[in-house]
């Protein structure tokens, strides 16, 4: 059987797994322990440790690929390891890869056969400015998720996703043309951040039980509580919380690992008890 | 002295040139003469023989990293070594890298030292929806072009790029802010495409002399005349208009070279005489 992103993440959740680990690797950040001679062998070993060290309490993990292409080639193979190392020894676990790509459709074939094809992601995240027809080179790939940035996590997403258009806020209108003409093969997904709970709880009653994504806990200071009792489906699922930096560089000394799991797991009770309150 | 984006940019429309060649290698539409073992190598190849045959006559070349990356490792290297090899047989011509990347601030700092410190770009496209505090890294530097997506050439670009948004479709709010707020470094530059002239011509009052970026003739049937009529600047300049495919595969036999520089010298002939009508 083909792997699909949905089933693999309706699984996460079915075993109560809602967080998700952003393997954003930052070299200067990373404890001495984790560096090499070369870059490559830096970044795959710091994930390794973190992966090994969470992969029981995640439903995902999001490499986000700006972290790695600015180191060029060395950083493109210690991505494709990276996932590769994932599904090794958790073959459970979708991968997403938080590539924010957009080009007209001609172009994204390109970016497409990137992400699923050669980066092997069961998941991107994509850009909507230029329309659905741009993404349909995406949209096609009905065992893949495409999730499709709605209401951003940054200080100032407002500037433009907030303005009016025919009565309500951009990014609802964006959220509702997901729903209503992208999501044809039911392989859609949302992101919206953590730093806005009013936004998301408005955000779950507009795409019902899609998946979002919330980037925005741990170093962005979103609200964990607040986000999953606005967040969660009618079910209680449907959500993918996302933390990064405040995961993988809960320490910078040679206990990084098991300060990423001590912090990982801090979050996935948080997310629990939440859930049933 | 530093290169400088719109220096080298004015510079060349001083010579009268305003065609940019999009380099997106696509490996099936490549003659055979330019196939080698090594995608690698086909690339470069191929990009080499496109650039040695045109480089007289544009203004900018545009690779843009989606026909690369779908390549992995490889991809990268040629991108790589492309615009090392237009910085060493024609280093006035300024590179854009056409990543249209956009992410939160954190991590747009990964993209801007991807397209400006690895790469080696000159400029670089850019996504608005996550608003002008995200693109901070990019922004800031002062000596490089940050070209916003503003109108894009595709068909369904209107999806919301045309929505309502206090009086006027978004698209004109999102040029008025690149503007208004954005261009405090005077290093943007807005992409609208030559596939809407009527769009093009309202987009030049709003962005006075700044740099528009013109995709879409070619392949796309963007009008070439009629872009060049209410494209250009109040000095007879501003302009940086695109094709790729119609250019770099005008033929797949193994006159693919010289095809190419055809073809170009074909929009430059066409560009001046618009120009001067």
């Amino acid at each position: 059987m083909n792997r699909d992103f949905h089933d693999l993440l309706e699984a996460k959740w079915d075993e109560g797994k809602f967080l998700c680990v952003g393997l954003d690797p930052d070299i200067e950040k990373m404890p001495a322990a984790a560096r090499k001679e070369h870059i490559a062998d830096t970044i795959l070993t710091f994930n390794k440790a973190i992966i090994d060290a969470t992969h029981d309490i995640v439903c995902t993990f999001k490499p986000n690929p700006a972290f790695y292409e600015q180191y060029g080639e060395e950083g493109w193979h210690a991505l494709k390891e990276t996932v590769s190392h994932i599904n090794t020894i958790a073959p459970g676990i979708p991968v997403i890869l938080d590539a924010k790509r957009g080009d007209i459709g001609n172009t994204n074939i390109g970016y497409a056969k990137m992400a699923f094809d050669y980066i092997g992601a069961d998941a991107t995240t994509v850009q909507p400015y230029q329309g659905g027809d741009a993404l349909a080179p995406f949209l096609e790939r009905k065992d893949k998720g495409i999730i499709v940035l709605v209401k951003t996590s940054n200080p100032g997403s407002e500037e433009f996703q907030g303005l009016q258009t025919g009565g309500e806020p951009l990014y609802k209108t964006v959220a509702r043309t997901i729903v209503e003409k992208w999501n044809v093969n039911k392989n859609c997904a949302v992101v919206v951040g953590a730093t806005y709970p009013e936004e998301l709880k408005e955000m779950r009653a507009i795409v019902g039980d899609m998946p979002i994504l919330m980037p925005g806990i741990g170093a962005q200071g979103g609200d964990l509580e607040a986000s999953v009792k606005v967040g969660k489906d009618s079910r209680g699922k449907g959500m993918i919380i996302n933390a990064s930096r405040a995961v993988i560089f809960a320490s910078n000394s040679g206990n990084f690992a098991e300060a990423a799991r001590a912090k990982a797991q801090k979050y996935d009770g948080a997310i629990r008890k939440a859930l049933v309150e």
